[in-house]
């Protein structure tokens, strides 16, 4: 391979990977969407956010479906952390809506 | 709104995040295949892994692309992750294609 030829495969790696990040950043936030309306009910019926046993449920569905070549543990991190700023948006979204 | 029709309204909605999380970890395995083509690119170019600059555009991309309701400060620590991940295993790959 030749240096030309190797920085002409980077860049369409590179291409390809800006539009499957568009779509996961498109799929957070059909998430997040889906987060809000969850915590309009909680809230509405008083019920915690926080709740480990759906969590592990999360975790089972994603490492579940996950073919590879990510490590189930590499996809259990990522998913850590997307609850993780889920469960913010959660808390901030509830505090505005109550003035609090 | 009744606590039966609360239950139901959650499980709505949790049928909904694992469909997304599913779709997400495809995308996520998607982008992992894509990260081990370059990785075989650099190898045989022994050009360096960690390129600073790239990540910054995977970020700009990413931040660039988002529409909300998610912040973008998450979508960069969601990413942030998501890369440090996808460089494990580049790392491990690269290893175990050298045999070292």
């Amino acid at each position: 391979m030749t240096e030309k030829e190797a920085k002409e495969a980077l860049a369409a790696c590179r291409s390809k990977i800006d539009g499957v990040d568009r779509k996961i950043v498109a799929l957070l936030n059909e998430r997040t969407g889906i987060v809000e309306e969850i915590g309009r009910v909680k809230e509405q019926m008083a019920m915690p956010i926080y709740e480990p046993k759906r969590e592990d449920e999360v975790f089972a569905n994603a490492v579940g479906s996950n073919g590879g070549p990510l490590p189930s543990d590499a996809v259990k991190r990522i998913f850590e952390r997307i609850i993780d700023e889920m469960r913010v948006v959660q808390k901030v979204k509830m505090k505005k809506d109550t003035g609090c």
